[in-house]
């Protein structure tokens, strides 16, 4: 038996559509989802009521979506990413109703297509508005109601409309303070440096206070997180 | 036979799922939307198609909850409210997916959900997004498409992206004029005076055109309202 | 047979919910969504997951809906309208809850109701938010996550909270540049002259690059474009 993650086959709400086989052990899909055959889910993911896995999107394993978000073909969620509820994202940029005759032979391939990839462990907060052909950083953190026109770099924390750079936020969600020539986190303890590409963990970067490791598949599901 | 209120037990379209034994009578649950078993739903209200109703979260009388919002454990909507479609709710502040090893212990207990309570009769405009951990005074009014990043007074106007306050709306849902040292309805005559609380219906507040009282259950319904 | 357009009558998803009796042949209504029995829908549509079309809402023909959006009462979509998901539409500019005590005699009538109409060709990007009473001109695009507080002009290109005029846009959707005193596509040659409405198709303004008219229905369907 496997020490890390439930083995657990993955669970439909019998009122999802569910056309997809690949799709990891121990992920949740809730009522009113839709997860087409093409589309690729992990594991231990949880995908919330109404959300839309389109062919060709890619989800990867401990991913939260929340209610209400879409993730079309082209949108990549990398591994322990969180989607809030709401959150939309687009994949056309200068999009017109594909059988209108002034969109020509737009549609007649996929070159329409610009795709946004959302790195490890980012969280987008609720409602926001995510254009297309973008990278959302690593652990990088979207407030809730902002529209993000620009890629986002890890450990960023980014809001408004349109969204800019207000900070840095922590692997565990809180924000980073100044810390000599870093920046380190008063919750976690955690040290990162920063270059051109943004932060990164520090080499002595672990977490001084120790964080208990996640005991998957134990606790009481009461609600939706 | 009581004066005021349908006696008519709530109703549910086929197609929602209904959970909880805590929904009010002359209730109408539309299509696609999910009431979970812990949540409390009060008389006469009308929740929107692809709701969703947590476990946890209060909803009281008389209340309007359009298609797509989320009502999240936390979230308190008194009586009389008003929320628009696709409105988005935040209940955590910073998010990170429950099941990912950065997350360490945060999901572990309740302490990271930070709730919201709408005060009776307040009204929030189509696709607004409300953060954590705010109070949306009695009778205030939330544009649509703004982003609520603090509490909100009573009767009080906002909106933008951060939402400002931007003037005064009255119970009827009016703006409101300087009348005085105080502030008045020209719609319906109500007059409030204001003190560091924000405005309050005046002692002679009453208003001077009579407002029929509604006669519920009588209309036909041809829509959603 | 006739050359263009499908003769396919509509086809509709089995955990969708169409009532109305007006839908176009070669529409297509995706799963969880919801159209009223007095709701119109032309030819060639695409209603997406979860989409809701109230009775009294009216669709044009070859309009694409995408998920999450709802098309109320007073909505007018014209034929070739491209509305993003989780595109959210107002109807009402003070709205309090029907059944409240406060909201008086305002929902007796439907005096309170103000339409908007989305012209021919228009782009509404993802998450917009519209406000009630406004008109959208021909092949005008809004940007993602705008909120659009005033009408907007025949192929304007408007964007932010709240949406201000940015640019021009081609019917074929991408940007127009200035060409001598009028407007021009680099894309696909059609040029425009500009006067106090706004910009129209110049008398030569036929594309001077040819695109390809739509084999319409002869696509494989891979995803929900």
């Amino acid at each position: 038996m496997p020490k890390h993650g439930s083995r657990i086959p993955f669970k439909a709400h019998p009122k999802a559509i569910v056309e997809s086989c690949s799709i990891g052990d121990g992920t949740r899909v809730w009522a009113f989802a839709h997860v087409m055959a093409e589309a690729v889910v992990g594991q231990d993911c949880n995908i919330g009521e109404t959300v839309f896995v389109e062919n060709g999107a890619k989800i990867g394993s401990r991913v939260t979506v929340k209610n209400g978000v879409q993730v079309w073909e082209g949108i990549v969620l990398e591994d322990d990413v969180f989607v809030g509820p709401n959150v939309t994202f687009a994949n056309d940029r200068n999009p017109r109703s594909p059988r209108s005759v002034a969109a020509g032979d737009r549609y007649e391939s996929k070159k329409w297509l610009e795709g946004t990839i959302v790195r490890k462990g980012a969280a987008i907060g609720a409602n926001a508005t995510i254009l297309c052909g973008l990278e959302i950083g690593e652990y990088a953190t979207i407030g809730a109601g902002s529209v993000v026109t620009r890629s986002v770099k890890p450990f960023e924390l980014c809001y408004g409309s349109p969204a800019a750079a207000r900070g840095h936020v922590c692997m565990c969600g809180n924000k980073l303070g100044r810390s000599g020539r870093g920046f380190a986190c008063k919750v976690c303890g955690r040290a990162y440096i920063a270059d051109r590409n943004g932060l990164r963990l520090a080499p002595s970067g672990k977490p001084k206070r120790r964080v208990a490791p996640r005991r998957d598949g134990k606790r009481k599901e009461t609600g939706h997180a």
